[in-house]
């Protein structure tokens, strides 16, 4: 019904009020406002109110949101009114660090199987998970049909792990490695490197 | 000498540039251009031209950058020409996979203490560190004047623990809580979600 794509920044910002709402309703709250969300988040109750007009009427001026009511609908357009199953390649400090975080299910994400091309690791346990070979991911992947993958592999690795979660079926990729990785249009990568966001800030530091 | 302020947006570009010139370097390459790095990093290059062209005069049309000298101009513009000295509060897995995590030095960051306020923590070692009581974070972080802090602590905990870095006198705080933490304005925050940027992508998953 959309009559032209939503800027990508405005999807962005979804989970980040999502998770405001989440924690709100775990407060016991029901109602809130987008000046309140605001303050939370540190962005302004206009620009909320903006990026929500993008996607429906979710409240009543002068009302506010209904909480559930909210958080339903951010669930239902961000799609993790489901369960998406995620493998994870690389187990290092990082990547056992993922694979033990228990913060994933009730955000709409559950790691389904652990990989690692080191010998040494393979058939070793990685909190729930045993450790399965690389050699068998296309496989695995493909019987399971996931399409969400976490990649904690050294930087040296990561393209080539890139590009076989990509031959498996896999459409989004997290890449915790500090590089960039190639990957066709159809796939979606998104980044997390702590020095980029550490030099972004030394930047304002006096 | 400028007029007015780069804006935030632009900044936060400058580290993903720094990081694929240092690797084009380690790689042998000596001049690059806004197109080469432009595919790297799937941006395109008058958007590169355009951020660079805020800070200076980097490369002469035709002739592209000297990777060298354009580094080393953006590592001074982001203050990594320097090491800063970082405090690590909290323990947990990731807290212990940041503290092993061998990637910070090189571009401009030294983990110097590690906090937890888990008596059952405090004494035992993470990584090269002893971990220390949070009770003697303000002491601490004080006597050595570290500005910067990376906070991996439970969410219910993220807040406490905030007011502590700033009250220490902490001017930068990368947060791995998965929750918004509220800190004076002269205070810089970045967060890390892994979940935000899952949500992201599955939007855009068919």
């Amino acid at each position: 019904m959309r009559s032209s794509p939503v800027p990508d920044i405005v999807v962005g910002r979804l989970p980040l009020y999502l998770r405001a709402l989440t924690q709100m309703q775990a407060e016991g709250k029901e109602i809130s406002s987008s000046q309140e969300l605001g303050e939370r988040l540190g962005i302004s109750s206009a620009q909320i109110r903006k990026d929500l007009s993008q996607f429906g009427e979710f409240g009543k001026q002068g009302t506010g949101y209904n909480i559930g009511y909210l958080s339903d609908q951010l669930k239902g357009i961000l799609k993790v009114d489901r369960v998406w199953d995620v493998v994870l390649v690389g187990v290092g400090d990082l990547g056992r660090a993922l694979a033990n975080y228990a913060g994933f299910l009730d955000r709409g994400f559950r790691i389904r199987s652990v990989f690692d091309n080191d010998p040494k690791k393979i058939g070793k346990q990685a909190g729930d998970f045993t450790i399965q070979s690389t050699a068998d991911l296309d496989k695995r992947v493909r019987a399971a049909g996931i399409r969400v993958a976490m990649l904690a592999v050294p930087t040296d690795d990561a393209q080539g792990a890139a590009d076989q979660l990509v031959e498996a079926g896999i459409r989004a990729i997290l890449c915790y490695a500090p590089t960039s990785i190639n990957v066709p249009q159809s796939v979606h990568v998104q980044y997390i490197d702590p020095v980029l966001h550490l030099q972004h800030m030394t930047y304002h530091v006096p």
